[in-house]
C-alpha cells in the first residue's frame, strides 16, 4: 500500500494511529498490527470519528494483508462501533473490491485519498455560509482528528480563517469524553483560531444573549429523511439553536449519509460504560442522540450546501459518481 | 443561640458545615469559628444551595457575637457571593434585627426554622403536581444539602415518593462542578427514590424519547417578573422543555424571590474561575443563567402554586405576613 498520512493515521509499512484519548496531554502513536489491534483502538475511542474510523478499517483490510479470512476480519471489522454508517460503508467497499478481484491495498489508499479531498470540498462548501465577524458553536470533534483531511465541521472554520475571516469559536466540552475540550481546543490552538471552551449546558445562555451567530456540528450517520445521529448533546444544541433563530449547519462526506435509513428510528445507537459519566451505576450513557431534520439549516456536503427539503431530494443518481 | 441540625448546617455551641465538596466520599464538617470561615466556606462552595448560605450567614452572625463590628461583618458576609438573594436577604435581616436592638440569636435561630418549614410547605404544595408514575428531571441540587430542611426542588420529589406514589428522577449531572452526580444522588439513594444519573447533554434526547414528564428546579433569585436566576444549564433544560411541551417547575420559598429585581437583566450573575471547567485559560464559566418566566410552567412557592402570569400579580402585601 501507498504511504500516507494525515494529523492521527499513518501508513509507512506499518499502520499507525494516534492514541487520541492521551490527547492534548501526549501524541502517542499506536502500532496497529492485527485487526484485533485495529478494533480495540476503535472501541476503546483511540481513533474515532465517523469518517475516520471507517477510513482506520479500509486501512486495516489495506495493510495488513489477509487471504481466505479477509470476509471474517471485515466483518468484525465492521461491527466495531454501530452508529457511525462510515465505518460499514468502508468495509463493505473494501470488501466490494475484494470480492471483484481487484487490488485491495490500492482501495484502501483510495479510501484514504477521497476522505481527504472530500474535507476540502465541504471546506469550501461551508466557508461560504460563514460572515466576518461570526460567532459559531462547535459540539464534540468533526475536525482533522475525526478524519483524514483537515476535518468536516472543523474544516468549515479552518478555511473560512484561512480565507481571512474573523471568526470566533464556542467549544462545548462534551461530556462525557471530552471531545471538545481534548480535542477540538488542540485543532484550534494550533489553527490560531480563537475560541473559548464553556461547559456543554452554557450554549443556550450565551444563545440568549444573543453571542452565537451558528452552530456548526459533524454528524455519525445521516438518515434519508435528514433526521442524523451525532455525539450526545448535539439534539439539545439543535432544539437551543431553534429557539433562539440561530442557524444549524450539519457538515459530512457523502459516506456518512445512509440512504437505506428512512428516519432516526432507524439509527442504532451505541451504548456506553456507565463509568465514562461517574462511578454511579445508575447512570445512562448514550453516544449519540438524533436530531431531526427539521431542525437543521444547512447540510454542508461534499457535492454543495443544501436545506432539508432540498437534501430529501438527493439520492444517489445525482451524487457526483466519483465518490459512488 | 438555641442549638439546631439539618442535614449541611449545626449549631451545638459552635457552629459547624458539612464540607459538600467532599461529598460523596466522604462527610466531614468544617468548624466556622469567625466571619472569615464562614466567608470562605461559602465562596469555596464547602456551603452552597440559595437558602442555606442564607441561613448559613444568619446563623454566623447570630453564633459569634459580634458587638461594634457586627455591621461590618454582615457587610462582608453579605458580599461573599452575588447571584442568590437569599444571602441578601437573611443578612438584610439579620441587620434590622440588630438596629432594632432585638435578639440576634433568636433572630438567627428563627431564620434557621423558618427555612426548615418553608421546606416543608413548598414539598406538600409542589407534590401535588406529581402524578404516580411521573419521569422528572431535575439540574443541579436543591435538596436538604441547599436548605435547613428537606429542599425545595428535591422536597417535592421526596414528598411524593414519601406520599406512595412511584416517581423515577432523572439527575442531570451538573457541570462543571457535579452537584447533580455528586450531591443529588447521595440525597436520592438516601431517601430510597430509584433515578438515573445523566450528562446535562442528556436530557433533551430523553425528553424527546418521551421518557420525560416534568423537570423540577430550584432558584437562586426569582424577579418580580418571574425571570429567574439558576445554576448554568437550567436555561438549556428550561427551553428544551417548551420544545417538547414539558412543564417547568420552579420551587422556592419567598425569601428567592428579589421585588427590587425587575427582570432577567437585573440579577447578577457570579463569573467562577475556569479551571473548574478545564485547565484552559480560554473557559468562560458563569455560575448562573437566568432563564425567562415564560418557559415556567408553575412556580411552588411557600404560600401556593402560582403560574407565571399569577406570579406577577403576587406582592408583599399577599405574602403570609408571617414570613416577612
Amino acid at each position: 500500500m501507498k504511504p500516507f498520512e494525515s494529523t492521527a493515521l499513518r501508513y509507512d509499512g506499518k499502520l499507525w494511529v494516534l492514541d487520541q484519548r492521551k490527547l492534548p496531554e501526549g501524541e502517542s502513536w499506536l502500532d496497529i498490527t492485527n485487526p484485533d489491534d485495529a478494533i480495540t483502538a476503535i472501541r476503546s475511542l483511540a481513533v474515532r470519528g465517523a469518517p475516520l474510523i471507517g477510513v482506520t478499517a479500509a486501512a486495516c483490510l489495506g495493510a495488513l494483508g489477509f487471504r481466505e479470512d479477509f470476509k471474517s476480519v471485515a466483518a468484525r471489522l465492521r461491527a466495531a462501533r454501530p452508529t457511525a454508517i462510515n465505518l460499514a460503508w468502508a468495509v463493505d467497499r473494501m470488501m466490494s473490491c475484494y470480492d471483484s478481484g481487484a487490488d485491495v491495498c490500492f482501495e484502501a489508499f483510495s479510501i484514504f485519498e477521497e476522505d481527504r479531498l472530500l474535507c476540502n470540498r465541504i471546506s469550501r462548501y461551508g466557508a461560504n455560509l460563514i460572515e466576518d465577524g461570526c460567532r459559531i458553536v462547535t459540539h464534540c470533534n468533526a475536525g482533522a482528528l475525526a478524519t483524514a483531511g483537515v476535518g468536516t465541521a472543523l474544516g468549515v472554520l479552518k478555511e473560512a480563517h484561512a480565507q481571512g475571516k474573523n471568526i470566533h469559536v464556542y467549544v462545548d466540552e462534551t461530556r462525557p469524553l471530552l471531545q471538545g475540550a481534548r480535542l477540538t481546543t488542540w485543532e484550534l490552538r494550533k489553527a490560531n483560531i480563537p475560541y473559548t471552551l464553556i461547559c456543554d449546558n452554557m450554549a443556550a445562555s450565551l444563545m440568549r444573549q444573543k453571542k452565537i451567530n451558528a452552530a456548526i456540528v459533524g454528524a455519525d450517520r445521516i438518515a434519508a429523511n435528514g433526521d442524523f445521529a451525532n455525539k450526545i448533546g448535539t439534539y439539545s444544541l439543535a432544539v437551543n439553536c431553534r429557539h433562539h433563530g440561530i442557524p444549524l449547519w450539519v457538515a459530512a462526506p457523502f459516506s456518512t449519509i445512509d440512504w437505506r435509513c428512512k428516519g432516526a428510528n432507524d439509527i442504532p445507537i451505541e451504548q456506553r460504560d456507565p463509568n465514562e459519566i461517574a462511578r454511579d451505576e445508575e447512570c445512562w450513557n448514550p453516544a449519540f442522540d438524533v436530531t431531526d431534520a427539521f431542525l437543521v439549516d444547512r447540510f454542508i456536503l461534499d457535492h454543495g450546501v443544501f436545506n432539508p427539503e432540498e437534501f430529501c431530494c438527493l439520492d444517489r443518481v445525482r451524487l457526483p459518481s466519483a465518490y459512488l
